[in-house]
């Protein structure tokens, strides 16, 4: 399997914020934007893949601004590092200003996805390379987290995390 | 106003046909698709004129492909033509196969927006300028297509839709 | 197959405009209103064929007015005329004032579909006959606007579509 | 106020079941058909009484028959006895079979309103005139069923439910 | 079968009001409240069951109080009564003050289910015994009502309906 | 303010997979089990602090096992730490078989939240007091949470992260 880049994965999901995915604040629902967020994520994991891909963690969100009622809202998802059979997918969101049309960050996310065959058993997946400064940021990342996670879940040693430990020396 | 380019209005999203999505013959319902269609070309037609903006018409959609369960769909929404106060926006749907990552493209449709301000009143837009001969024939078309509209409607006469009526000479 | 006349297949849909149906102006969503009519205009395209059916195309949809949030909102379909496969719908949206009772139009919208059978093949349906002068005056509309279509989408030369050529002569 | 027919409230909404308003047996899900009853029967309510109206009880629901995935589905309501300030409306709910038009009733209903003013306060209704032997029938045993909820309530004294006491005699 | 208590079948559903549950005057609608109270009714009568189920009626539902939104709404189910193949399940609703954290009671409702096969054919479910004072009483109550509703159906004479008859006398 | 233990803001929402909210893969999809737990979890931090709360994360989310169409779903959402003006909820997910009754964990989230006044300025909480043995870990577990955190998102040196860079010593 040959290589792919972050750029071929990319998943773009621009849409509204109507009156019915709002909270009583009037912003955007948070389990709404989690929903569309899986969906983007999802997307860009199957286009790495070619695969049927399933939801294996949602690593970390942060809900930095809140995006009100009416906004244009722009998810972009790209696969950030490829493991043996799962992927990282991670999500940037905008909200886009009517008048100026300047974008601003509302919030980020990181997803991990499985690619499986149709009777649900891992498979194997093409390696992922970055290209941009930032991708690569996030590739080098990826292991931590991944290492984070499997010393959260107590399936790898928290001595092993040989990147994850660098942090704290 | 500076005029602008069909690009700085193109809107792309990109989503899932779920299960709650789809009609009994398990394919992308007609009335989700023109809801999305709809969704994404209020968006378009927002960044062109950086304006409040609400539908006037839906001029032509040709359903020409079902969207199976499941299907990857992108829709992209551009700008096609801007009169005074009403800007003409056309879709192009592709879905993708999960495999070869091959795109097709399932459906296009015409809407009509109107610009207004905070009391509904319609305002002035940007002109629209096409660059690529695509971006040209779809903006040709649509003055013919607005003639065409007020003809049916009843308030142009047929003779007087010199562009429209050269179609039939 | 003996021919059917258009109130055979009306269709009346009667529904109220709940938050979760509008727009961020607090009028009913216009993608909702394409769905709800999607779906009345299916009904009387099966009620007049008796087979399964799918939407071919929509010719033309016209906001005249928005509808508020708490509207009583009345879609009637009717099938406006049938060709060998396939149907014209016509439809009209009126909203009701809670207090005096009086309807106004507040939309019409044209939909188009194909009656299938079982394998997804277009199957012949029967004849329409219009009854009142407005059925009458919407069944010869219904030829000039099939042509139209045609011509639209290539399939026919702009000189042989008769009934839409007289229009402008 | 003058009094009105039921006639005059007649409420007709037929929709189709899709997949997303489906139980797990691929039958309408209870929960959406007890939606609809309740949004139908409140224009119905609100047509009589041209007030703002709110659902007080639901009083019987039977459901008969599964209405399966792919239904024509009709509901009608129709106010059928006005008391001071509530309303009793009745309901019927159709099924159509696609091939030979055929309708079958699969359920019906019984909700109660009362009409209110903008503050929220009960209001002053027109009273109700049955016309054909069914109105007439729904409109004497209206008057059960609400000694029936009062003496449920604990509200009205069996003993003074002249009209109930009477079935048991 | 061992008989099984109404704490067997508990079933706790918590969840909020947003806006896209509520009605035009911001108070959680109708239609939706009973709907969620049929899904959490069938999760109580599957666990007194342990089989499939479904909704046979729907005897009684008072709305005592509206739910505004944001409110937090716990609604309660428990099996009343089990008969030869179906069960009364009766559900408290209650609110909750954000700032003292008290409960009121703003709804309670009666649904009935039957237990079926994977034929739909009804089969038998155990019995149920009653603990608390509240329990008893309304498994009392849960006898009157089913002969409440055989007579009202026409399936019982008056006469025959022992218990709801000593009501009268 | 008084200290308050984690049951004080124990959360139980019960509930259906229904065919809406199932993936292509007839599983429950998902972006809506990641939409639940968010409204679950804004119960429980409600009930801890009284006050208005907004998602400020998600920490982690594994998804074990999937969720079947029909499943009956339990979220428990139940305060793990209480700081300044930030909760941390633990969830956890449990489905459940129809004929045997058994409950099998399906997956386990970490939610955050921020409690504000009405102009949205965080406001300080009540403490938390865990009692069991399982809240205590989960207590000592949230700090170490916090501090990674505010490592990755560079608010923090990794070096003054104590409790966390005890891990790997």
């Amino acid at each position: 399997m040959t290589a792919k880049t972050p750029e071929q994965s990319k998943t773009t999901m621009t849409d509204l914020v109507l009156p019915s995915e709002t909270n009583p604040l009037n912003n955007l629902f948070g389990g709404e934007l989690l929903a569309r967020m899986d969906r983007a994520a999802s997307i860009a994991a199957r286009r790495h893949s070619r695969r049927i891909v399933v939801t294996a963690s949602v690593n970390h969100v942060a809900f930095n601004r809140s995006v009100p009622l009416g906004s244009v809202v722009t998810i972009e998802a790209k696969v950030s590092r490829a493991f043996k059979t799962s992927m990282e997918v991670f999500l940037d969101v905008w909200i886009e200003d009517r008048e100026s049309g300047e974008r601003t960050q509302a919030n980020e996310a990181i997803y991990t996805f499985v690619a499986v065959d149709e009777t649900g058993r891992p498979v194997s997946i093409p390696e992922l390379t970055p290209e941009t400064s930032l991708e690569k940021t996030r590739f080098e990342g990826a292991l931590r987290r991944k290492q984070l996670s499997l010393v959260l879940a107590g399936k790898m040693k928290a001595n092993d995390a040989t990147e994850l430990k660098a942090l704290f020396e």
